[in-house]
């Protein structure tokens, strides 16, 4: 990457929360940017990796329950590349899984505003890194699959748990905390066993990483028992037997 | 990250080809590391990083036909580590996805030998950046499910095409230059529409990228007619329509 282009927005992955987990690209451009714009999901230890000089402009926030909305986030995008800025757009995890990376960019475009993506490390993988649990194992699972559990709470949206009920594969949740026991009992009920293993894992990557390791029978309870801080990826499949076979040092972990 | 340990073994995921699209962390660790011992899928661009004095060992070869096959992988690595050597175990992509780094782990910790992963961007993240197919999209695809192309060669394994088959999620296949043929007919066959966008993406995020766009019915043809090169990635899903809505410039692709 030469220098950054004024009058245009990167959508940068931030990864998971440990900012040695960046890409050399996207700490390059926090570095070259005129103004940061940033979410509730991006890691202080990040934010901290910002020039001092560098404009920043939480959109995450929630001031008086009136969280931003999307279009709003978008048109704040616009102004500033239309005032001759260079924006980085910085979002937790990668910008193009579950990160809305391609609504801004198609608002961009219709803008006339150029834009380019620059991917992150996503939480499972950071999750998968911290408690060496992979998302493929030979003989344990053919594949992973990254749903989230926040279209479970929009009655329009349902997902199809036959389809995700694979035993084959590992299933990973983002953004579950509140719809975790809904998801647990209807992967049950479409006949994924209780036993299952599934781990839910808390600000994977950082100092403040928590993990739970359970069953789906029990997952949503314990979760609530340990209060695991939001937010929480839940990591369903046979791979998550693997977790106390792990050479490496963890973080603090509660079993069940 | 403080120095690397020596007679420890770092497991360390290179991303799909662009050096910039290191982790910053894994970029040291290449820095810091006694001897390098890396795939066939690690690009040559990553390879330059690594400095003039350390030892590389290339286990990806095919000396007359024979690949060193994953066991003598892992004892090169414990005997490596035995020596005292800090040994970087550079993979392409992410290593715990597709890469086999759980199992590397699971065999070193059998040894006495420590290790640890280093995430890294999976070839999916890196194809959606750089063509702007997003891997979830609103409206278009709730979820994201990576599989390997490997195993539809192997007559004992048999993937459940029903339950991939599913247009509501994004379906990408690694290593499925040899099978996407048979891929598209299992998937249509369970009921997928032969008219589903399908994508396929050859060496991404390197100065070799090329990308062919499709839809199932004729994805396997025309890779074969563009003659692209293995490694290639193919996503299948709703999301491929947004492939030329992009605002970015992009490399040479052909379109169907």
């Amino acid at each position: 990457m030469k220098d950054l282009d004024r009058g245009k927005v990167y959508l940068i992955g931030a990864g998971p929360g440990d900012p040695d987990l960046l890409t050399i690209k996207a700490l390059r451009a926090l570095g070259a940017a005129d103004v940061v714009v940033y979410d509730r999901l991006v890691s202080p230890e990040i934010m901290a990796l910002v020039p001092a000089d560098v404009e920043r402009i939480d959109v995450g926030k929630i001031p008086g329950h009136h969280r931003i909305q999307q279009p709003e986030i978008n048109a704040l995008l616009i102004e500033l590349a239309l005032g001759g800025r260079c924006v980085a757009r910085l979002k937790g995890g990668d910008p193009l899984i579950f990160g809305r990376g391609s609504e801004e960019a198609a608002d961009l475009a219709r803008a006339g505003i150029a834009s380019e993506y620059i991917p992150g490390i996503t939480a499972a993988q950071g999750a998968a890194a911290s408690t060496g649990v992979p998302l493929t194992h030979r003989g344990l699972a053919t594949g992973v699959h990254y749903i989230t559990g926040h279209l479970a709470k929009d009655a329009s949206l349902d997902l199809d748990w036959a389809r995700l009920a694979d035993p084959e594969s590992t299933l990973v949740i983002y953004m579950g905390s509140a719809t975790i026991g809904d998801i647990a009992k209807n992967l049950m009920r479409a006949g994924m066993s209780a036993d299952t293993p599934a781990m839910a894992v808390a600000a994977a990557t950082t100092p403040r990483e928590r993990h739970v390791v359970s069953n789906l029978r029990s997952i949503s309870g314990r979760v609530e028992t340990e209060k695991l801080p939001a937010p929480v990826l839940f990591v369903v499949g046979r791979v998550v037997s693997l977790y106390d076979t792990l050479p490496a040092g963890l973080p603090e972990a509660a079993y069940a």
